[in-house]
């Protein structure tokens, strides 16, 4: 059946404010490096108040996905709740700027958008701080069916898990694409989200996802042992195909029969790690979609990776489409 | 008389919106490239609509020299009108965190605060779009005297004389200025600002400022003459000291007694000369405030509009302190 989208994704539609920071910052302010935690409007207003000027752009890691995914030359869809107020309209901008179909109506009257206070250490790792404001609203209602039944692969974050609904957000979305009979993958997100839903992420995983991102912690915090060779060997029965990340040792894609390693693309500097597993999952998603091979998938995953921690923000400043030419895609 | 501030300054409080544009775009939708046009509110949602993915940052002029003024180790106050929404809140949290005292009220109930809508062509010019909202909403009450009698030099916008009050609000900032033995500075803002408000700028020349800035273009239309030298010949009469910037050719410092000529300070490549005017005021006025002599003050500005325009955004991403230092200034 052919696609009207390469991708429809659904996830929790954020904007960043990304700043520097140092670790001494970190420490004062008790974030774990490079991990997300969840705050409420309070402690986003206290720590806002003491981070340095900040550059404000839209995120939220299946949108930024998507962005990958436009930046390839492919056609997607995204389904998150904004509110009706002015970073609202920023995301709202800047997604359809790229070409991406949105259309989920904004909340009014309620939460504000979304926030992502990202900070930034001189080592290039983002420790980020997400305020869920008018995200965690999404409801089943706002399931676009056309989009999700238009898209070759449906992409689902486990961020959303966090919300009330994301549970049956999943479901939801999940029924939908198989009726049409379209793929479903799936992100852990981060270790944290595994943590917290672990035994209803698995049921999701066996019940209908078909390709699974993790990274290297996520993947161990989901079969709980702290040796990844042995969680992979403890997944494998559970997925049709996982694509795992490895920061600078590249991705091991796992399917039934077999796991194979691709190495990392090349980076001159790594500036910021904001992006790196979401524009791995548009780099593989759009591969896929395309039909092509698994490896070919995880280098395209692996190239644009490498394009978005060379740089500030976690949306493409190339043209992907252009990465994928050169290195012959 | 000592003083709390090295500079105190006025001026248009902007959030910008930097997206990338090519000349196509520049024509399409008539922009004429390098202008600073004014637009209202469904122009500027219009134009907002057919740009590409954009950053927001703070700006503003004054606000850009306020942050430079603070990179070079500096203490400055600023006065300037945000509205009580998201960006303003973007605005206030940007300039405080960089150490610089900010105490306006914002407007509640009105415009919304201001927004520059910046597109950068590939040669690195910036062609902006600003809808002054909540900024023109200044008035002669909201100016700080303490403030502007703590600062060793005043600085005043000319872009601020696009709004009703802004006559009033130069008059009203300079007396305070000029009772408490301070130091008065102007910035002409743009071409088209001069051309708007002429006679009334000279007036306000003539009678108050002690140092103009101005570039050449705006030099020319000053003076009503194409030819560059001649304007010069034509203002020196008119001031006590003009630091009048040339782009790559550096800048003139003149007085009555004569004119120098201040090379441009290197730089690599010229990604975004958005600011580059306003951080040569930042170098300018701390030399100044500091009592460097007039041709260290160009040098200083010199520095800070080169750093400035090898990235994108108006405002320092290094500390001037440490380019001074390394130049020996």
């Amino acid at each position: 059946m052919s696609s009207a989208y390469d991708v429809a994704a659904v996830g929790n539609a954020i904007v960043d404010v990304i700043a520097p920071a140092d670790d001494a910052f970190l420490a004062a302010e008790s974030l774990p490096k490079g991990s997300m935690s969840l705050i409420d409007d309070a402690r986003a207003a206290g720590l806002y108040k003491v981070m340095a000027p900040g550059l404000e752009s839209s995120g939220g890691s299946g949108a930024n996905t998507v962005a990958g995914i436009a930046s390839f030359g492919g056609k997607a869809a995204y389904i998150g709740k904004v509110a009706d107020d002015q970073l609202g309209q920023v995301f709202t901008h800047d997604i359809r700027a790229i070409g991406v179909d949105f259309s989920t109506a904004p909340l009014v009257g309620g939460a504000a958008t979304a926030r992502c206070l990202v900070n930034v250490t001189p080592d290039g790792q983002r420790t980020m701080s997400t305020f869920l404001g008018a995200s965690v609203n999404l409801s089943v209602g706002d399931l676009n069916a056309e989009m999700i039944k238009g898209g070759a692969v449906l992409y689902l974050e486990g961020y959303l898990f966090d919300a009330a609904s994301g549970p049956q957000v999943f479901a939801k979305a999940a029924t939908i694409a198989r009726d049409a009979g379209r793929k479903i993958s799936l992100t852990l997100s981060d270790g944290f989200v595994v943590g917290r839903h672990r035994a209803a992420l698995m049921a999701f995983i066996e019940s209908d996802v078909d390709i699974l991102f993790a990274n290297e912690d996520e993947t161990k915090a989901l079969m709980q042992t702290e040796d990844f060779d042995a969680a992979v060997a403890a997944l494998r029965p559970h997925i049709e195909i996982a694509a795992l990340t490895r920061s600078e040792k590249g991705s091991v894609v796992v399917t039934k029969s077999g796991a194979e390693a691709v190495p990392a693309a090349p980076v001159a500097q790594v500036l910021d790690t904001t992006g790196a597993g979401d524009q791995y999952a548009a780099g593989f998603l759009f591969g896929l979609a395309r039909g092509k091979a698994l490896r070919d998938c995880a280098r395209l995953g692996g190239l644009a990776a490498a394009e978005v921690i060379s740089h500030y923000g976690a949306r493409p400043q190339v043209a992907y489409k252009d990465l994928a030419a050169k290195a012959g895609l």
